[in-house]
């Protein structure tokens, strides 16, 4: 017999068929046995009478999780007992055979049926292969696999091609500490922080390049939004006029993987509670000079130094929404310093033709042009008192005609997690990596 | 003015339009200068008179690959001068102006407007960043680019949820020495073989899930179909019945992507004249002894072992296209030796119910069930006198109901490399890593 998805059994009212799926519960009442049998389209109740013999002994033996195959009749429930909003809501099912064909061997630690789990973040992740299967949680990685679609699915119809870059490097060629070390054979390498140097190398031959790929990031942070391995959505374009059309570019693909997520994952969102983001087609553009100062009129906010701080960016953030009704924020124009020597310098060239991209108080996107000019380039390395030498691997590159170019780095589960609401970023990945935590 | 793509040209005849791209070749003709434009649509002859001064001044100090905004007039070529073939061959564009916004600082070291550049491979690699603007190269990373869409389309359309899972493990939980090594904080951790284990649990809770990853190998291997970073296309599905719906799945998933590369990539593919992959609705299958036993008794091969090397691979693929016209088949049932412990078993113990996909000769995939049952994985370990505690992180997973399961982890660029049959890997790869490259 061949199996039915549980979300297709009201088409099999009177029909004898077979589901297969996990014990989400079993209660026994009086002599009837209840169980509810999940797959991975929803949930149905299925009744166990004592005439069933083998059946029914099999029944009692049965343990949340288990995996079973079940035949049964589908019927239709009286009208009393029907439950609104779900799907399989009108029907049950009535217990001909059960198979068990994955056995549960320990008590699970956490009751996962339920709607609401209340667990605390090392729970929740200590726990992942249970967790996992509890109907919310999964709902984040629905969101999670929606949201990378609709990026591909977008770039590739302006124009993008997907690429695919190295993740190893033989230097750490953006500078900083931030790099996991790697023995390589007999040297050492080092984990890419980005795909930086290699999309626009793509860029100077396919002019639109998109990744999607993992970014690794030796970070010892201990927050709510950093992770030390993430999932990175950059893209890179070459003839661009200015950073404004990377940014342009960049609002109109969120603003279709919002529409996307919305149309496509409503259920899944429904059960965050959370309202849909407010989404202009034009995001506001400040740039941060002007943020600094908004922020010390309406926030008496004093920023030490020239960067805005993680309160600064959810102030920041909020003040657009009350005044633009957006949920996204261009903040625009970083002073050179906070800026890698690659990004292109603005008329003033204390400051650069960069941004970074703000969604409901935090950065989910960094980006902006880059030097395309070999001179510009090395001027631009010396101006920082770095050894233009040391960069020769890279600037060779921009000695054949690179186009001006500009683009973005986005991180996939900020944008989930900003998405639903979550806590932190961590519950936004299935498996997350941080300082401490290597597993499961 | 706008920007208007070069392949978009001839609906503009009579129009002065802006193209902007690289100028692939320019030649001086007596007084009259062609450059060929090229962007990443196409590519347009255009020409310019010593009438319009400046601009002739420019044209005259064009060197190969600068980047420039020419704008012009759109003209029909006279018929003798048309060019068959090309979709802007029946245009050529009279120049009105010319601006150089990228220059080229350096002589190109390698004439890469030719079609055929031939290059030997260090040659071809060592200088990426311009061998990379050919454009029969770009149509390599094309093909590449609708491999990957196509693959994840199809499985999307068949239930599979995208996944992303981590590349930094605590544990080389395969065993092997295959693993690089990393300082991680303060201690040490290993670069992910495969997203095995973690899409074993995703599918404990999505049952059906695939990834789209990095995967990283330390062999130090120097051959034409080895790299040690490349990209896997992974999938795990829960509620089998056996192995062979698996099969049943890869061979739908590879039939899909097969069409779907010969469908929108045409042009691509007829620059490496090579035929088209032939496909069977259902690839021919074969046992891997039965399989030694044909390479003997057809070949004359004796093979030493009990497992099938290159060679064997090759002239099994070649007998199977002569009697089935199939470029694909799979050999089946691996010796349990041959196979990792989380590998089920057949009904003969020595045996496995595990497969390898051979296309055109070379194994492109890798798959089969796995143990789902806790008590049975925890034997197949002891069996093989390894320590069950040494993998309890692993084991625990299977304590909650695993349902039957199997998948496969194929590789991006072999499928690239055997569709438009290229020498070696490293050319399907942008910039591949090798035990000695780690550049560009």
């Amino acid at each position: 017999m061949e199996r039915i998805l549980i979300s297709d059994t009201p088409k099999f009212i009177g029909q004898i068929i077979k589901v297969v799926g996990w014990v989400n519960v079993r209660r026994d009442h009086g002599k009837i046995i209840f169980i509810d049998i999940r797959d991975r389209s929803g949930i149905i109740q299925s009744v166990v009478i004592p005439d069933e013999k083998e059946t029914y002994e099999t029944a009692k033996m049965l343990k949340s999780e288990h995996s079973v195959e079940v035949e049964g009749l589908v019927k239709e429930r009286p009208m009393s007992a029907k439950k609104e909003g779900m799907e399989t809501g009108g029907v049950e099912m009535e217990v001909k055979n059960i198979k068990i064909i994955g056995k549960t061997y320990e008590e699970l630690p956490i009751d996962i049926s339920k709607e609401e789990m209340n667990l605390n973040l090392d729970t929740l992740l200590n726990h992942r292969v249970i967790t996992l299967r509890n109907d919310k949680i999964k709902s984040i990685f629905k969101v999670s696999s929606e949201v990378v679609r609709s990026y591909e699915e977008f770039l590739r119809k302006d124009g993008f091609l997907e690429i695919k870059t190295p993740k190893i490097l033989n230097a750490a060629t953006e500078g900083g500490a931030n790099f996991f070390k790697i023995k390589y054979f007999d040297r050492e390498a080092f984990l890419a922080q980005s795909p930086q140097f290699y999309k626009q190398i793509a860029a100077g031959s396919f002019e639109r390049v998109f990744e999607v790929g993992t970014v690794f990031r030796a970070e010892p942070h201990f927050t709510s939004r950093h992770v030390n391995e993430f999932t990175g959505l950059d893209a890179e374009m070459s003839f661009i006029g200015s950073f404004e059309d990377v940014m342009r570019e960049l609002e109109k693909t969120m603003a279709y993987m919002m529409k996307s997520v919305a149309k496509n994952c409503s259920k899944d969102i429904e059960k965050y509670e959370i309202e849909a983001p407010k989404i202009k087609n034009v995001f506001p553009r400040i740039k941060l000079t002007q943020a600094l100062e908004i922020l010390k009129k309406e926030y008496g906010k004093e920023i030490e130094g020239i960067d805005i701080d993680p309160e600064g960016e959810r102030l920041i953030s909020e003040w657009v929404k009350k005044k633009y009704k957006s949920d996204f924020v261009f903040l625009t124009h970083y002073p050179t310093s906070l800026r890698p020597f690659y990004t292109m310098r603005s008329a003033d060239p204390q400051f650069t033709e960069s941004f970074d991209l703000l969604f409901r108080g935090i950065e989910i996107a960094s980006g902006g042009q880059r030097i395309h000019d070999y001179e510009q380039l090395v001027k631009s390395i010396k101006s920082r008192g770095l050894n233009p030498e040391d960069f020769k691997d890279y600037t060779d590159n921009f000695k054949y005609g690179m186009p001006p170019h500009g683009g973005w780095g986005l991180g996939l589960e900020r944008i989930v997690q900003k998405i639903l609401g979550l806590p932190s970023i961590k519950e936004a990945i299935l498996f997350p990596r941080d300082v401490k935590r290597l597993t499961p």
